[in-house]
């Protein structure tokens, strides 16, 4: 989707894809296949780029700091990109620029759980569980996290090797991501805070802007995202996942230093997209507007379901809503996966929400009719 | 812009270019370098393509007629196509329709012209001249179109060995168009009748919708194209050019079968651009809405001017118009060359009109603050 959005200003991708069968290998014309935890194979792959980014944020920081040695420009540079493939260095960061955030701590083993669970104990005579573990690196869409209730639940996140981050469990009334751009001469733009629903672990609709966000928080939130952007020297999207409170604050679950899942809904709901605004970020253009270009828009995931063939799906979502939009990955269906979303737009948000949950539903075989 | 429309859906497209440099070859990434004109590349081309369609009308007719033979689905078919190739074919037909068109007839001499400018002579003692001549093949941006105003001048169209159409110099007011697509089984949908607006014999300016137009006119020409469409047969997209004459009528001057220079708004400007439209036509997929989402879309071409490398304005016109959307084709800058396009919208007529022409001529170069 990236490369969709540079298409119109005749930029070339190069793309270092895993396999040839990538979503984005099946649409860019120039690719290399090969690992991206291979040193040579980056040094090779970045010899004739203006520019390097990324479509997640796995690669090496070693690598990325001998290909910037190497005179390569890498956006977001490695720096910046170490909070976002690390949540302990997150953690700490945040809390070092009194960022709201859970509390948390890296620990050791089942009983340094025990322990950090008790200190977050109230007065009801609890022990402080439940909590929450994550490895600090590697995980996403709920992999990777675990909500642990005693001590001996506590010892499965440790068998990876990975150090692990606790932390207590926010009693949230919902999720918010703030999402902003930053160009490397400091230019930032900020979308919508908009409220995100999760279904086991996993994004399944994204309302924009969150409905019923004050101003005050609204404000707050993309001025906390703005603010993480510059102390980190992020340049591009960054993608801030919020907790709302039932209390009224707003704390920061996960940062993400990439067009995001929460920001699908810009590709038509927005003036500019994530996507055209990480490009125009990374080549240090002026960035494009934000604002949205509808009252309401929804972006509804596309789950694997039981039919392979999502094809024959397109007849009735397309007949039955002809404003909606489809943005499908070109990936394998497997149940479960993340193989495309939806968006609609309009006034009236129950029918916006309603369009893009069958829509969703429906391509995923989840809804027959 | 065809392939990007298609990316979102998952489809895959496949290429005939003429060269490796093309626009299209740039970006898709399954190309075969072959000439459209013989057969046999046509036909090694077709055989593992679902459907065949098109971005520009001149592929044989006898070809096309022999890849159906094959079992080829071709989108717009050749019957179809055989209106948009041949000017003469295209008056008779219409004329046949009861569609309002110029006054016309295929000459065969400058003798000939005079005679059919006599015929249209009025009672002020004229001649009938001028007179416009246009090859029924081959031309396009006022290529393969002249303007005659002596029998002398008229000599020169015949030299190609072409066939001549003779049409009378209608007094316009302005230049319309009417786009519309539709689908195998019959579904049909109609883009606002917009104005283009020409400089040179080459379209610099669309605004959508026509200003001013009224709504029986508009409403005229929209029905009009969606006659012409089911008349001829048509699959996929449709521009009708028009004339609207000074004393209210309008009259056909032009048709395309494939998304059009004065579509382009459609992009940034309708819920559904025209490129997805006919990609969804030539599938038989359900139409999307063609409804505009601004109250007034411009598109302006970008021609090429001195300036081989137009990436370096990018950087001035993004910073003053953040809302600006460029669309460039990624092909060498000749003068006078369409090189790309630029939209804008809003709800102030002059100010998108402003935004619009700023952009275009500071990308060609003719404005430079």
């Amino acid at each position: 989707m990236t490369h969709e959005a540079g298409i119109p200003l005749g930029l070339k991708f190069k793309l270092l894809s895993d396999t040839a069968q990538d979503s984005a290998a099946q649409v860019v014309s120039d690719v290399v296949v090969g690992d991206y935890r291979d040193l040579e194979t980056l040094r090779a792959f970045a010899r004739d780029c203006d520019v390097i980014t990324f479509d997640h944020e796995h690669v090496p920081l070693a690598h990325l700091r001998a290909l910037e040695a190497d005179g390569v420009t890498v956006r977001p540079g490695p720096d910046a990109l170490a909070h976002a493939q690390d949540k302990g260095v997150m953690r700490e960061r945040l809390t070092a620029l009194g960022v709201p955030c859970p509390r948390h701590r890296v620990v050791s083993g089942p009983a340094d759980v025990t322990a950090f669970a008790a200190e977050g104990a109230g007065t009801d005579g609890g022990d402080g569980y439940p909590v929450v573990l994550k490895t600090v690196r590697g995980g996403y869409d709920g992999k990777g996290v675990w909500v642990v209730r005693t001590e001996a639940e506590a010892a499965e996140p440790f068998k990876a090797g990975v150090p692990v981050l606790a932390e207590e469990k926010v009693d949230f009334a919902r999720e918010l991501a703030a999402n902003v751009v930053r160009s490397p001469h400091g230019q930032a733009v900020a979308y919508p805070v908009v409220e995100s629903q999760q279904v086991d672990g996993v994004c399944d609709t994204v309302i924009a802007p969150a409905p019923g966000l004050s101003e005050e928080l609204s404000g707050e939130a993309q001025e906390l995202a703005l603010r993480i952007a510059k102390e980190l020297g992020v340049v591009g999207h960054l993608a801030v996942e919020l907790f709302e409170t039932r209390d009224g604050r707003i704390l920061v679950n996960e940062l993400a230093m990439r067009p995001h899942n929460s920001g699908h809904w810009t590709q038509d709901g927005a003036i500019t997209s994530q996507f055209a605004n990480h490009v125009r970020a990374v080549l240090d253009l002026p960035l494009g507007d934000p604002r949205p270009r509808a009252r309401w828009t929804v972006m509804g995931n596309v789950l694997g379901g039981d039919y392979p063939d999502m094809y024959a799906a397109y007849l009735h979502c397309m007949a039955r809503d002809p404003q909606l939009k489809i943005h499908m990955y070109g990936k394998d269906v497997k149940p479960g996966r993340k193989v495309g979303h939806v968006n609609t737009y309009g006034d009236d948000l129950d029918d916006v929400l309603e369009r893009a949950r069958h829509a969703a539903g429906y391509l995923r075989g989840t809804i027959t009719e």
